[in-house]
């Protein structure tokens, strides 16, 4: 199933989205929809077709902020010690840093650039997942009975700040810099979430190519590990980290410019394109 | 004026504290009144005695992440540091993580020691302010005009996670690992935040002693900062860094054990106590 969020008539409201593109929608918004079970109420009979209304961020405003692991890919720790000029080593444990939730955009959403503020702001596709029941001290062996549904963000990084700031969380979180989206697809839907080929394009140009499966740490594992420290929540998004190709790692750098879109692809949970301006 | 917020009847209000420790209640929860202007409404006229209700966080759910700046007293940094056996080097620039938001608890609550989560807990009191009105790009000069007001954060830090997961969030997650309190006093209140005695007492014994003088980075250059780069809110809280006198960095290293009181007091905010269980 497709959980979507939608402005409809200026209202925010989730719906499910069936294969005809049209939106069947609940009341009021996913996160305070979602119970502490992990459920969602049956929507209501009221439908409307996906290109009548706004297509928002699947949980446009979190309840706090977006949790992100960093270096989860071997490739990408890789390339990210190489431009650093250090010797390559992988995370014994998860690394993880938040973004704000001021950060979350849309799918489609034309996401402004501030030259002022950063000239190296770097893509980064990557499988998310949606906490349904939460929790604390959650067992590897039933983690994934916690997840409500997958989705894809961008973690778009300002390389100047995230490095001249020492912790990453000011340079992850510009505003329009946490895409999200274009939808989230439930759990049963997704029978292993680390077996998902992942994309990245940039002006059409494929950037990042890799599978979920190259995950150091695993969806199930990061739950494991999250939740024998901190409380989970239902709502909580857990970005699961990039693959390489981004491009600050590339010889010679690149960064995205006014004009440029951006396509993040996951199998099985659509695109995420966003336009920079 | 000391803004409070109780339980009071099984219901979360905020309120005024008057000096005879009675509270002139207000309609809901803080977050919820403060607007977008940073102002609150006027209380209503029903009050009660505090001894006769619960006193919480003076924010018990932010909205997002508790923000917080590390290493932004030259004597914490250098004991840092050397505890770590590394060269001191200052932040040229606020080196700013967050604190997930069910970690906040209230002055005077009962912290559950983990043992087999962490055996490093540690102390860090700081002076902490709050958002009233937020916005992009808040010029120095101006940037007190958005402080609501001030409290004191507990920046509780679990020394062992914190390092092994090299970014901080989760280090500083843990559940009840953000006391916050007891009040916020209103920035009308505190001439210059940066003029204030900060002190750290555990069982009785001082720990840290400072002045919020010694910060190297201020109130109002942390908001200059943070909003160059992101949108800060009405609501946000963010914790502006510790003094030495940290246990980690003490010979031998000191953490909290079941049966400790832990102190932080700050001139003009009153006196943040924890009992660990």
């Amino acid at each position: 199933m497709r959980i979507v969020t939608v402005r409809v008539d200026g209202a925010e409201r989730w719906g499910v989205l069936d294969d005809n593109n049209r939106v069947r929608l609940g009341v009021g918004s996913l996160i305070d929809a979602l119970g502490d079970d992990g459920a969602l109420p049956a929507p209501t009979d009221e439908t409307v077709a996906l290109d009548t209304v706004t297509l928002l961020a699947p949980i446009p405003e979190p309840r706090r902020n977006v949790m992100c692991l960093g270096l989860n890919y071997a490739d990408h720790a890789a390339e990210a010690s190489r431009a650093s000029g250090k010797e390559t080593r992988l995370p014994e444990h998860p690394v993880v840093f938040t973004k704000a939730t001021t950060a979350v955009t849309g799918p489609g959403s034309e996401i402004l650039l501030e030259p002022d503020v950063t000239e190296q702001l770097d893509w980064e596709a990557e499988l998310a997942f949606v906490i349904g029941r939460g929790g604390r001290h959650i067992q590897r062996e039933h983690a994934l009975d916690h997840v409500f549904g997958y989705t894809i963000v961008n973690d778009l990084s300002a390389r100047d700040i995230q490095f001249r700031h020492k912790q990453f969380f000011l340079g992850k979180s510009l505003e329009g810099a946490c895409p999200m989206g274009p939808w989230i697809t439930t759990a049963d839907a997704i029978a292993d979430p680390q077996t998902l080929d992942i994309r990245c394009r940039v002006n059409g140009e494929l950037k990042q190519h890799s599978n979920t499966s190259n995950m150091l740490f695993g969806v199930a594992e990061i739950i494991a590990v999250l939740s024998g420290i901190m409380r989970l929540l239902p709502g909580d998004v857990i970005a699961t980290g990039t693959p390489d190709g981004v491009g600050f790692a590339r010889n010679p750098p690149e960064y995205l410019r006014a004009g440029d879109e951006v396509e993040c692809e996951i199998a099985g949970l659509g695109v995420l394109r966003n336009r920079f301006v």
